[in-house]
């Protein structure tokens, strides 16, 4: 027997090893070991099973093996058995089951989403309370020095508690969580991303920032806790409090844990902004390639679940049950329809302003991508990130106080009372300083009233207005993860040169404002916005998952890489298992990783001499020593019989291969792997293009693609990664450095 | 050399044959011939393909033959050639023309829209005018039977003519055109779908059939509209008229052409609705499994240029330029926004009218599916169909009369004269019938003015209403190709019953009214009714794909379809070419197919014994021939090479094989097939389950796939046909009969 045994890419920086790694990276592990086997294969299992394989029995047999989270799913054996055991019956309740967790998912981020807007309101309250009762106090006497401290102090105070809790308990629940999930529903496997500590951090954080007057908006929370909520909620168990109901069990795949947490991301866009639309098209925009009729009526349904469970609480709340009037907790008002609402003339104006969003929001996005650079450098400890995040709040309060200080716009309070906090400082009597509308109040509350003071009355002059925008935009800026949308709702056209969503944007806006009338002109503007945005910079949240080195797949290849093929991008040679393996080789194949790195030879052609007959992941294979089913080879009939189930239990968290322990005697068994590999895995010929590779890696949600030559022999392995480091550069094809540990 | 030849499964009538068809049938002619030969192949071009081959040197050569239209590009070496030759501003050119073809398209289909609009406001104006003078006439003096013959002919008079364009001019323009883009956008292509006849008689059909009062809708006229000015626009030229632009060659392909037609058909329903999302929506509903967010971005431009020139040609043609008040043709008119527009106690009440919906439009569904198997069986000659309209058209105007004449029910003539046609009958003077609204109208105009009464005057009273919408369900569901959305709308529930597109209805029902209030109750009634009408029938566009046994693939395989494998589903034995192939025998192969009928021997093992090394078309082997390519084999240096440009020509018309005449000198020349072949097509082991052929199949859009065995030979030939016939029925999964010849 001929072993040819060569580690090809390997990441020691799995899941299994990350603690409190913040770097999402790719958890690609693969590897693969070749041998070749002269002689009959051995063939458990049904006479239609020996036949299914009666092509290999004169052949080399080659399982390849790799650790790594997929989106196909892998049809062993065991896995078809259990689909052809089951019957219709079975599979309508299966479905039924899909939207009984649907609308849990729904409910419970409704919830999270009251609850947050709940805290928020009350602990601002009292701190503008606070510092209003103070102003008032030292206008006339002078001192109001003291205010700006009082309200510096508060605010820094409430971000401490946000940021210590963020950076000392969960690192991985900072930042908006929007590019997280990107990440997530593409098929990047980011440590720690979806766990319940994670939501319970992010809650926190986002209730403390907010009140701490941090330009952070509650959209990235709203859609992060959709997703924890949906990963939790599908799997029917919580691993962190060790809590197994024993229900949902089919669902614990990725391939439809990846549904549920779409429907969360969709659900929590949905609770933010209660744009139940909007939330499904932003699932689909980032999701895109995965799209199903029925998964959409499904994520529809969480999403429609969310906003009506925000409703009905807040009414609650507000003491006027049953009145369903704030669907999101960003909430622009009701805007007047009109039925003129716009003219032909104004539409060149659409398109100006869209391009000066477009213009704005490249600004933004490349200082924001200095920023992050500096802060990846040089504030990378947790002790400083919380300082820095003070720093911030107290900044914030001193620009805000600054603002409301110099500015000498007074406007007369009107008989209905419509601001919260009203700042009369150095106005008339029965005046207030309208500034203070804008900066002494959360971000909704101002923006809200921006859109919507009594038109009768001349609301901001455009000073006020203009200063209250740029210095909005700024302090996001700065902000560590701060939010766009909420302070980038000043205007559609800034917000869509920032982010460049399009489509959900326009019906998220939309169903915020809650008139279809502005539909068309929004449109155009964030049209004209991500055009000229994308000339100079990419959207936010490609740069944040750019500057992580994120092996992230967009939709198509580079238009100009049809000359490399899948022979040329592959990770090769590869190291395959046989069908009937030693223990004591898979144990080293597995636990020998750490000490190898990545190599890419594409070039290396080593003689290879067998035919590939399947796919065995090494979680898959983790599980099996675990169980110890080298002992079945030797006695089949005494053992249990592996099942689903036990893979299913294992996942997501498969323990390292370092806490299985095997005896020399046990090294010596054989493990039958033939029920446990994917028989048929998806396979190219080494001379397809890039192009073609891409779109079948793409379409299909794969995190491996096998590289077979004329001969159906292994000669590579495609991963994500090999196909993430080409895009295109303003001259054309170029090859990017991604994250190798 | 030994020939195992045997045909498969084919289907004769194709695209060339099919003249006047109208059961669109699926053109998948697949063809296969098998043959060994022995020893090394011809190897043309560079060394680097050469080296590309080196595997095959020495074994078997088998190349694929059938005729299909295919959204999956052909990566031959000539199309490799060209991309990689191109350069990055070549792309960016690309890209820059796909921008302007969409807007192109948008502005034509608003056009039409226009035209339509304008047209059919003018003839049922004159219409009702003159019915209107003769009612008025014969009130006073008795002898309405008079008014009510006068009314009937005039009717019958408008929809003989729409009758006689459709049925013997382009029978193909008949129906409202959803489902066969549907089809399109699923990958079936229909005969005469995308043709510029098609589009002169649908418009020319539509607005005889709207002026004449019949209950059909422009919104499916509308997306087939979109479809057939994309299909034309995209590929610069027109066949029908025999003019080529000599501009966008490069996107004479079905990939490309597919895009476009997605781009037609939501600019389609942006005009009809004034609804540009909802339009995008509806493509991807339609279209979802090739999804691609620079399509998406693409089809939103269309959409929203479509939108735009309607809007401005209408205020124009409306005297007031400039005024873009009327988006779509099919208006409700602005709602007024209301803060509070309903509450948590009205939820139950949507729930139950959703339901009702739900039932209704499954009793429409079935109602209109025994209609449709009468037509199908009955009334298939032209004259028989023409002679149906004719009377369909008298019987509604008979029914609207009697409404009108046995109604009661007057209302004052309000101040501002907004009836266009107020009868007076017998109410009194200053009063108007108000059944007259409902039913002496257009369409959109009663509908208009059923949600739109001024809120001071007591609108309809509830029989009116509930007689109007009862006998306008009936009237729908006796019209040939009834509409359902104009109608439908009477209340979304019921729409919402019948075609169960809950997502984009949804987005074209808020947009359309003007309002996003209701966009929460309309959700929860849609998806009711979706769920209640699918449980007694499918939605009625499904219906009539059905009908036609069109090989349409849903997004899923039939859940319980795990037990199916690749091997059981293929067509085989398949017939295979050489690489290299004597003239002779191609034509031999691509002649013989209409004798020869389907037959889908899956159980069939013949001696397999050479690997696949590529994929061809019938339509590029037709192509060949047609430019004696060989000839290029004898002396290669004189002759021209066949360039992309000629496969582009020809393209989508391929001339027939009969049209070909090979002598007998040229039947034993060889023909080297290397260049023109797919080297690297998709394939899938035998022992591949169902649902994953499928997933494979309709991710990529593909139209055949290669099923091998281990080593690499080819065993058979999945095609659409073979995967469609699986559906999931109220006992579990069962074979369906599909359209074959």
């Amino acid at each position: 027997m001929a072993n040819i045994t060569k580690k090809v890419s390997w990441s020691s920086r799995g899941d299994e090893s990350g603690g409190g790694e913040r770097t999402p990276l790719l958890n690609g592990s693969e590897e693969v070991r070749y041998t070749r086997q002269v002689g009959l294969a051995f063939f458990p299992g049904s006479p239609r099973l020996y036949e299914q394989y009666r092509w290999c029995k004169s052949v080399c047999v080659c399982v390849c093996v790799f650790q790594s989270l997929d989106y196909d799913n892998s049809e062993n054996q065991l896995f078809l058995e259990e689909e052809r055991r089951m019957s219709f019956l079975g599979f309508k309740c299966l479905e039924i089951s899909r939207w009984v967790i649907c609308g849990l998912i729904g409910f419970l981020t409704g919830l999270i989403a009251c609850c947050i807007d709940i805290a928020v309101e009350n602990l601002a309250g009292v701190k503008y309370y606070v510092v209003k009762q103070n102003i008032e106090k030292f206008t006339e006497v002078g001192g109001l020095s003291i205010s700006l401290i009082l309200w510096a102090v508060l605010n820094s105070a409430f971000v401490m508690l946000g940021a210590v809790i963020v950076a000392f308990f969960e690192p991985g629940a900072a930042g908006s969580g929007i590019p997280q999930i990107k990440c997530y529903l593409n098929g990047v496997k980011i440590p720690r991303v979806v766990r319940l500590k994670t939501l319970v951090v992010k809650v926190c954080g986002v209730i403390c920032s907010v009140a701490g007057g941090l330009a952070v908006g509650k959209e990235g929370p709203m859609i992060h806790s959709g997703a924890v909520v949906a990963a939790g909620v599908s799997q029917g168990r919580s691993t962190s409090l060790k809590k197994d109901f024993k229900i949902f069990e089919y669902f614990r795949r990725d391939t439809e844990k990846r549904d549920f947490v779409s429907a969360g991301a969709a659900a929590g866009v949905s609770a933010a902004f209660g744009a139940p639309v909007g939330g499904v098209l932003f699932s689909l925009e980032e999701g895109a390639s995965f799209w199903n009729q029925m998964l959409t009526w499904r994520i529809f349904f969480a999403s429609m679940i969310s906003t009506f469970t925000l409703n009905f609480f807040l009414s609650i709340y507000n003491n006027k049950p049953g009145d369903l009037s704030s669907p999101g907790l960003i909430n622009f008002g009701r805007f007047e329809s009109d039925s003129v609402a716009y003219n032909l003339y104004e539409i060149p104006l659409f398109i100006v302003m869209g391009a000066a969003g477009g213009l704005l929001g490249a600004l933004f996005n490349i200082l924001n991508y200095w920023l992050t650079i500096f802060r990846i450098r040089y504030v990378h400890r947790p002790c400083l990130q919380v300082m820095e995040a003070m720093l911030v709040a107290a900044v914030t309060a001193t620009v805000s106080f600054a603002m409301i200080y110099f500015s000498n716009d007074c406007q007369p309070l009107g008989p209905d009372q419509s601001e919260d906090y009203p700042l009369q400082l150095f106005c008339a009597d029965g005046e207030y300083n309208s500034m203070a509308t804008a900066f002494f109040n959360t971000p909704e509350r101002s923006v809200r009233s921006l859109f919507h003071n009594p038109p009768g009355r001349l609301f901001y002059n455009p000073l006020t207005l203009s200063l209250f925008t740029l210095f909005g935009i700024l302090l996001a800026a700065i902000t560590p993860n701060g939010s766009v949308s909420v302070r980038g709702l000043y205007g559609p056209h800034y917000g869509g040169g920032i982010v460049r969503m399009t489509l959900s944007l326009t019906v998220i806006m939309v169903e915020a404002t809650g008139n279809v009338t502005y539909g068309l002109p929004i449109m155009l503007v964030l049209l004209t916005a991500k055009i000229v945005g994308d000339y100079f910079v990419e959207g936010l949240y490609d740069i944040h998952i750019k500057l992580q080195s994120v092996p992230f797949l967009h939709l198509e290849a580079p238009a100009t890489s049809h000359w490399l093929t899948a022979r040329e991008v592959m990770g090769a040679p590869v190291t395959c298992f046989n069908r009937i393996e030693k223990v004591g080789t898979i144990v080293d194949v597995l636990s020998n990783t750490s000490t190898n790195h990545n190599a890419s030879l594409s070039s290396c052609r080593s003689p290879l001499l067998g035919k590939i007959c399947g796919l065995i992941l090494r979680s898959q294979l983790i599980v099996l020593l675990k169980h110890k089913v080298r002992e079945l080879a030797r006695s089949r009939l005494t053992q249990r019989k592996l099942q689903l189930k036990d893979f299913r239990d294992a996942y997501p968290r498969f323990p390292p291969i370092q806490s299985i322990h095997v005896s020399q005697d046990e090294r010596e068994c054989m493990m039958d792997l033939t029920e446990f590999m994917n028989p048929t895995p998806y396979t190219v010929p080494q001379e397809t293009s890039l192009p073609r590779v891409f779109k079948l890696f793409r379409a299909l949600g794969l995190r491996h693609l096998v590289v077979v030559d004329s001969e159906n022999r292994v000669v590579g392995l495609v991963t994500r990664k090999d196909l993430a480091r080409y895009h295109l550069g303003k001259h054309g094809l170029e090859e990017m450095q991604l994250a190798q540990t």
